[in-house]
């Protein structure tokens, strides 16, 4: 088995290390991945300017872009095989809800989807630096075992979040569906030394609405959480409503 | 009616410059919008460096972040309302199938949503620098009315591409689903001039599935595509398949 992993906390995290230790006991893994911290970078794709590429130990490469850049350009230019799998993480903090729009771990994992290649997104569900990434990456690597033997639906990958508890202490795996964030906004106003004001936007912890069968209802009583997620973002059920609405090119 | 209109173009571009201006005979229209182009960032947001808004004009503002940025920023920190309505556009070039993942003016209208507003994405379906936005711009004006009117479904936003036609030239609105895009890959691997490797994604006209009731097959018979959109992109129709698969926390 060929996998290629990459992540949104940059090549040299703890979670990513974890992640690509324990996939190579099921073939040959290469790890491409941002130099630097790209979270928050949602599908963000690199066309302005040139990236940079540097092998940094055998099948290891840092790159100069996003998390959809490492993609790209580790399937069409850096890797002498095509991947079986692509996965994506261990991201430090989890990816729930709303906030998988934001997130590169998981851009990642739908641009490898994109390109019909089976995916997973992996985060560990933790407030600080986390201190369970090879439980969670134990997990992946039987996850990925299955993900091989009995593919994903079309145009589906798997979004994965998993409590920071140590092995023994993690539920059974749930399959969710995606939750709901209460929206927070913070954004610090401030003055800089040379007197100018200056936004920054504050990242708090969000706050999610108690769904039954939620990514972030299992993940809070101690379940990893299985998320299919698809690419087809068209809300069905509200077309025929709108096609009542009285709308014409000329009025 | 007091409405917020952004966009991945940036400030200046001539998109948002007709959509602002039809808007305008509605109700009061504040422009918060990138200070530059930022197509392709998706729904990146910036969290680690501070960001600027400068006022250029009566209830203009530029901003050095991405179009969610934007949307933040004008709610939290600039306008002295909240807006009743978010309209992000006028793109220049759709914004159809898996390319609103990708999509700046796609994710403004997404943030709006998150955060309770009734939202609009609005894109030119052309190749060049586009003919026809004030055209687009007058039929975003009516369908603004109807969105006020109606209210939209929860979580909910519209995804709106209008070919690049004179006024007279358009065909009827169709409510279409989010079509599927032809993945594409191409990345040029150079050396610069100091005699190192660069590699620099292209972006090539996507081309598309011929599904029937799409966004892609609306626009290109010359209707204008409305699609919804939510943010919910749980796979429902696959959590049976998987809930059948073997997986246990300590095997």
């Amino acid at each position: 088995m060929n996998i290629l992993v990459t992540n949104d906390d940059g090549v040299n995290a703890p979670g990513i290390t974890a992640l690509a230790t324990a996939l190579r006991s099921l073939g040959r893994v290469a790890v491409v991945a941002p130099d630097r911290e790209q979270s928050a970078i949602g599908h963000a794709i690199t066309l302005h300017h040139p990236l940079r590429a540097d092998q940094i130990a055998d099948d290891v490469y840092a790159v100069s872009g996003t998390p959809t850049d490492c993609v790209n350009i580790a399937i069409h230019n850096l890797l002498d095989f095509k991947p079986d799998l692509v996965v994506s993480g261990i991201n430090r903090g989890a990816n729930m809800g709303d906030d998988v729009t934001y997130s590169g771990t998981v851009s990642a994992a739908m641009e490898a989807t994109l390109m019909g290649i089976p995916a997973i997104a992996v985060s560990l569900a933790t407030a600080g630096e986390g201190s369970n990434y090879d439980a969670a990456a134990l997990f992946i690597r039987q996850l990925a075992q299955q993900v091989i033997k009995q593919g994903l639906p079309p145009d589906t990958f798997l979004n994965i979040n998993v409590p920071d508890l140590p092995r023994g202490c993690l539920k059974q795996p749930i399959i969710t569906r995606q939750g709901k964030k209460q929206y927070q906004g913070a954004i610090v106003d401030k003055i800089d030394p040379r007197g100018r004001q200056y936004y920054w936007i504050g990242s708090i912890d969000p706050t999610f609405e108690e769904i039954e069968g939620s990514d972030y209802v299992a993940v809070s009583r101690g379940h990893i959480s299985i998320t299919p997620l698809h690419l087809d973002l068209t809300n069905y059920a509200s077309m025929d409503i709108l096609r009542s609405w009285e709308l014409s090119t000329q009025s």
